[in-house]
């Protein structure tokens, strides 16, 4: 399986996020990787629906849309709606995941499962035919300035191991880098989340390499 | 006193914040109405302190914050450090306004108290040593398509006669338009929000001749 | 203008609701009174959208719906859906009354907004163009046991001057009883809600005689 | 063990609750299930513990209340005294699940923790001794129009392993019919909670068939 | 009316709050006011009913116990068992503070309510029959090192125009000093908190000479 | 590993901290354990950060703050600066528990998860790297008179199973007395909190024989 590298639009510029768009299509980037936040999952605030929808005219690629809400319930059929592809609940989010998932795929969207760093996969092995994605954080969400957590990489293993065969993508978010990328690949990750390794630098060019860089490193 | 007009971020193209600040810049806007919504207080999220940053090279009109968050106190000095000149938390949002009002002062910009469309001017009268802006909402904050509600401008006049001669502005938002601009100044008004009355038509010719309109019904 | 006698269903046997509906619209009752209750906005949980749904059928009276539920907005469709013909919220149930007002008028129904005991009248001045009923609470709602609080009078007949001759009820809900029926009407209130001063007795010839009796007191 | 029929009264007419009692339980039903929602721990408001009270003259047969609320301790000592014989709480439903059902116990009332479908056992293996009953859910609850989820069949599994001789009741929730009833049973499964498929029809004739049905299908 | 000063045990020494007792009742101390902080209501945690009823064998004065807390009513009992006196909820602490007064009082009680810097005084006259005593915020509560503010004078008379002759005590707690406590007992104070300005020193005779100049400066 | 006894000031004399630190420091307490409670994780509400530092100046021991509130993180900042050595916050406390811990080890104290009794070890796998302790409930927090559960004891041994060789801490707290330390020794603990255990009879004497007894039933 090829392995996807979705560039993530936090650690691109809000002031021009159309052109942004644009240059990691053309950079070579896989998905593009948002992440909602609503001040109250996380303690921070990104941005909602509209601008999900604002960018939509400006990328072809599959929008992996990124939940970090609480409830996410009755947000999931405007980020739907706003031209989501791929949409990612938590596990910590409520007692009602399954129930989430279920929501988002009669939405016609593919439905992520996120794991937090400290969250163990018990409860999986019950969600695997509502789920198109397992999300293992390997940062926490929500704040800046994070490590990548190695002792995650064995929790990528024991997801692959669930999800064996089944076209379940494992996408990981939180520092990666060339440092890492060929480890978590190797552990059964498929979808990378990168942040300033792709977008350092700040023009198309940069973003070219820095897409390279990670798939070389792989 | 001059009524300024506040073009409201929230009807622009959030693909390109930064040319749309420009444009309605150039058009003649007075300061720049940014209105942040968390999913909880209203039931719609926007954005948060980093797109506001992200904005803040691309103006020199002041920002004008409109916190739809509860609690707003952990987050005021993130929007203060983002670029906020003016920051204004709802009279409804919570228990201890007036100290919201102290700390955004203390953080050395100017204090905005909110009124809903269904909340009277009680309480006013305490707090207005601390305040720089009353902004009193002409429709219900966070739903979409809301028309302006006339019941409202008895109560800017309400707070015009409380805040009488002090220097503090009486802001309005909500359905404002050539057809209620000259009724809301002469009520009292000198900040007028206006969303899609400035940015209708989508150039910056159009938002200089939405402003002027503005400004000739006045 | 009549005063109206709305039954409370609280009082009746939730055993044979059908019958009990059917019997007090016999005995003579005008409205419906049915309190919903969520175990938040009050210490107490009674029943939802599909019991008011099972009960439309067994009675051709006004279904008046009393949420004390927060957040009400939610349920406000479920609850019309399923056959309220008026819907109140509380003043003091979130920032944002104003709007579930709308919100209940756009659907069809008559909105009503309540007043607790200790509330004061301020901001239903911006309400009026909204409203069809005030509900001026003599008890604290959601608790049982409670004694008729006197003091309320004086705010129904405020209420009275606010609406003047507007097409709004003024009902009045805890410890309604021939013994204070008149001096409500006296003041202003034109729909009574009735509880035990209805049910007592059991039979439908006890609901008729205790119907009979409030109307005499008025 | 033989299995027991517990009709579900969410499925019921509830303008004839106390008919529709009698008429289950000459029907053959074994045990009453009773759903208490609150419309915070899931989306919908049922009923609270005065229509559990008004229902209990009319069944000699246990009353078995799912609480899916939260917080459920503040409310379980009144659905105790309204006549619940089995109190069932959700281990997802916060911290502190082993001490409600030592609260249930201390009340004289036989305890269950409910699973939902994506919930693991986990802990469970610590509640043991507390515990008379595991709700296992096939549906997610307070939805409506569910379909069984087979990936749970697993569960109950586990359930039976971790719960082996002791007297320890496996009940399951969740779109339960005569098509998946053996299987259920044959997992180890011993109550199994039928809505539509005791009460479709509509009449004692057709639950005593129904019933018959499930059994027959055992 | 003398008026009463009230030494907060906020700013004693919490090592040795039996001795601190002791002290401030020699010195001549009228009442023991208590602060209790949760951390909700207000962003601190101070101490709960476990360290009143500690207190309480130390000091004859009585307890007036102000609760900063949110829910308040599941609290009022623990308090009024340990030993206050005196129980004061916010007028901003939820919809139902006329049923909490009502439960203070039922439990042998007085009762009173808190009004923030920022909160009129609209709905005080619907509680004048359950109420003791008004506590008027003179800082923002919770929140350290805050100065007294001087525009909740005018509130402090609106407040003795409602209570008029009726036994109803008003305090003051927020920066009272010598230099603003004659002040306030002109505006209708009969009860005045005292923190640093009576605890400065550390001794008893320091306690002695703080209480007297507080009474001079009357 | 020598097991350590950390008496509780939960079971101490409130009205004189300072003098109950010193004895059972003298009387060979090892660690001071300190149950922060906020009416909100518990039901209970016991003190905050100014008593926690108050204590401070009267013992050389290791503080050991246990904090049962929600949200922790706002707070874990004033307990470090307050004195505190290890803070430990819930596993259930909320989905960012690997978080919290962060935030604990970057301010330079020790981090320890607590586990209660109805709660698995899940997820402590990736906590490992993070953690100085784990402080396994053998009763639930925050309610009195809790009799110690026995089978916790298999988890103290699961635990110990995965902290293996690591510097890591397992710290028993509810219910320990000289009936179970050794068993409780001898599944992994090192560290046994000691309420009643120890502050029974009131004297340092008292508590010299009491730590004595526990340390002899090892």
């Amino acid at each position: 399986m090829t392995v996807k590298i979705a560039p993530s639009v936090l650690s691109s510029d809000f002031a021009r996020l159309g052109e942004e768009l644009a240059a990691v299509e053309a950079a070579g980037g896989d998905w593009i990787h948002i992440d909602i936040m609503d001040g109250h999952f996380v303690p921070n605030i990104t941005f909602g629906p509209a601008v999900v929808k604002a960018m939509r005219p400006h990328s072809s690629l599959p929008f992996d849309v990124h939940l970090m809400i609480e409830p996410a319930d009755p947000f999931i059929a405007a980020f739907a709606e706003a031209g989501a592809d791929v949409i990612s609940v938590h596990k910590e989010g409520g007692p009602h995941v399954h129930r989430s998932l279920q929501v988002i795929r009669s939405l016609g969207k593919k439905a992520g499962v996120v794991l937090n760093p400290g969250t163990d996969v018990g409860g999986l092995e019950y969600m695997l035919d509502e789920i198109d994605l397992v999300l293992v954080m390997t940062v926490n969400p929500g704040f800046g300035g994070q490590a990548f957590i190695p002792a995650v990489v064995e929790k990528v293993k024991k997801v692959k191991a669930l999800t064996g065969d089944r076209p379940i993508h494992i996408e990981i978010d939180g520092g990666v880098s060339t440092a890492n990328a060929g480890l978590l690949a190797r552990a059964g990750a498929d979808v990378l989340v990168a942040g300033t390794s792709v977008f350092k630098g700040g023009t198309e060019a940069d973003y070219r390499r820095n897409i390279q860089a990670l798939r070389d490193s792989l």
